[in-house]
């Protein structure tokens, strides 16, 4: 596989999405997150998405610019047609009027629809944590998920993202799919030709499977519970109302050509507790949770965005590794799009 | 199993709670609720709680009369001092102020310390769909619960509610713990003496146990996920931080002498969208769940909330059974609080 520096991906990306007729400044917010989810390690939201966005903004499908639109609006909510502007130049944006909304009125919540892919809930839940805010942000897209007791896709993988500022820790980040697994990591599993475990996907006929194949030959994903699955419907309906029928979009099952649904919320800490003590208690429960004891085979217990930060690191110091196979599409596009491979990538390992 | 109405049981309820010192209108107003817990199937929420209840009254610890406290408040915020009331009668106070934040500023959260047990989320989530708002509750209380991957209780069975009006459709109703497995769960599988499922518990030492007496011999359940337990260990900490940290309380390893921290949230359905369009929406999406195709072994799909409104049904046709010990103790708290237990379950039989 080969290997690449942060550096060389972001600014290989950001030539790309220029290629496209993307503004240098939406090319840059946009490789930011990318080359930062593969960083973390979570690859499913990485460079990997570059090919497919190029694709929709070729298609006219996904429109640089554009710009927002508040179509509803009061000092703490807002309603915003995204305009199907590049995902993450809207979400961004929206999240940020939550943190402005939740500046002068303790909280605030966005609700956005016509938004094309926003890549990971923590990018927008993080930006809260220094306003020492807690963030929140839940998407809503097309239906992957059968409810428990049922085989028919009804529900998205329902992603959440919780951040909270915790003083000299690190932010808690949480990142999660509310069903057992998120669909990246299923179209992960099918390009790699491997196997999923046992309980993350049922075929057509409801049979439980470990061929990701059968997903896409019209099974679906599983909600998070196993034989308490109705807990991960129940979360997965939440994210469906939130972020698909609050915010216009529309529930999943109505089908993926509505693009993603945003559910975003600050809420300001002062608002509750002294922001020291508060922060203090974080770094307290977080180092409770780090240094409790590990169940047998487990090295230690991980706090929820440990691993990432531990990824970055040493993804920091000894580079990506994309799969060939993705790397050559992104080298495909980015020749369609008249772009110096070469030149992109040389300028950093001189 | 002796068999009630809801009236028996509500009326000896209150009668218990006369007799205990607590005014009439909060003896009815916590009877309301365990009464409903019970005719929803909930029966670990139920008239079970009466006897400890009444205990933590005789011992000062409850404190019926007390009056709850804001002691930080903003138009959209307010952190509240329960000072030790009934957790019921706190719990609908300060969701009443949610609500009439929410109804004045479309937003509203409220997090409350020093209360006692406040029952299910669902009670209070509800309070808020009759204002055409969605209604959140979370609580958090003592150490349960492992981390993935730990064997140490660290945080608690975490329970969030979430209620939403559906037009013609009830209303959506989420009540679960984010762990595998709610605390009272255990405590009736011990009552019975009847297993719990593999995946539930662990024991003191960490490995896998189906007895429920692991649990309260030093060992803990697990957070939800199984495999991917890290996802139930993130909602977990996200409510230790709302419901917990936010709210005064601290961290649930901290113990559970600091009685329940509940975080309460109602958001206005008319600040992002047409009420009755929203409405519309949610029973759409109510009617495309149920009538989704079942897997093989169910006879149908589940909406979350549904199942307990067909108990109710029949547990208002047919009765409430309650295991013969737990009304031996109930009778037993009655007969201490000088309550003619035959004159409360005659006027409703005759």
């Amino acid at each position: 596989m080969p290997i690449f520096t942060a550096q060389q991906l972001y600014r290989l990306g950001v030539a790309v999405f220029e290629g496209a007729g993307v503004p240098r400044s939406e090319a840059e917010q946009v490789m930011d997150l990318l080359v930062e989810s593969n960083l973390v390690g979570h690859d499913s939201h990485g460079v990997l998405r570059i090919p497919g966005y190029v694709d929709g903004i070729l298609k006219g499908k996904i429109k640089p610019e554009a710009r927002i639109e508040v179509v509803k609006e009061t000092p703490t909510t807002a309603l915003v047609n995204g305009n199907w502007g590049l995902g993450q130049v809207v979400a961004k944006q929206t999240m940020n009027i939550a943190i402005a909304k939740a500046d002068k009125h303790d909280i605030g919540i966005v609700a956005t629809f016509n938004c094309s892919h926003i890549g990971r809930m923590a990018d927008y839940a993080l930006m809260a944590v220094d306003h020492d805010m807690i963030g929140h942000c839940a998407v809503n897209a097309g239906p992957g998920v059968a409810p428990f007791g049922g085989i028919q896709r009804i529900f998205n993988q329902s992603p959440i993202g919780w951040a909270v500022p915790a003083g000299k820790e690190p932010p808690f980040v949480l990142d999660i799919s509310t069903s057992v697994c998120a669909g990246g990591k299923i179209a992960v599993a099918r390009a790699k030709g491997e196997k999923l475990p046992l309980g993350y996907l049922i075929d057509k006929d409801g049979k439980p499977t470990t061929d990701s194949e059968d997903y896409f030959r019209g099974g679906a994903c599983l909600p998070l519970g196993g034989p308490v699955g109705y807990k991960g419907t129940g979360l997965a309906m939440v994210v469906d109302i939130t972020a698909g029928i609050l915010s216009g979009r529309g529930a999943a099952y109505l089908g993926g050509n509505r693009g993603q649904g945003v559910f975003q919320m600050a809420i300001k800490i002062s608002a509750f507790r002294d922001v020291a003590e508060f922060k203090e208690e974080m770094g307290n429960l977080i180092r409770a949770v780090r240094n409790s004891k590990p169940s047998p085979g487990f090295k230690g217990v991980l706090v929820p965005g440990e691993l990432e930060l531990r990824t970055k690191e040493i993804r920091l110091e000894k580079g990506i590794e994309v799969p060939q196979a993705t790397w050559d599409e992104i080298v495909q596009t980015a020749r369609k799009m008249k772009v110096d491979v070469n030149r992109c990538l040389e300028s950093f390992t001189s």
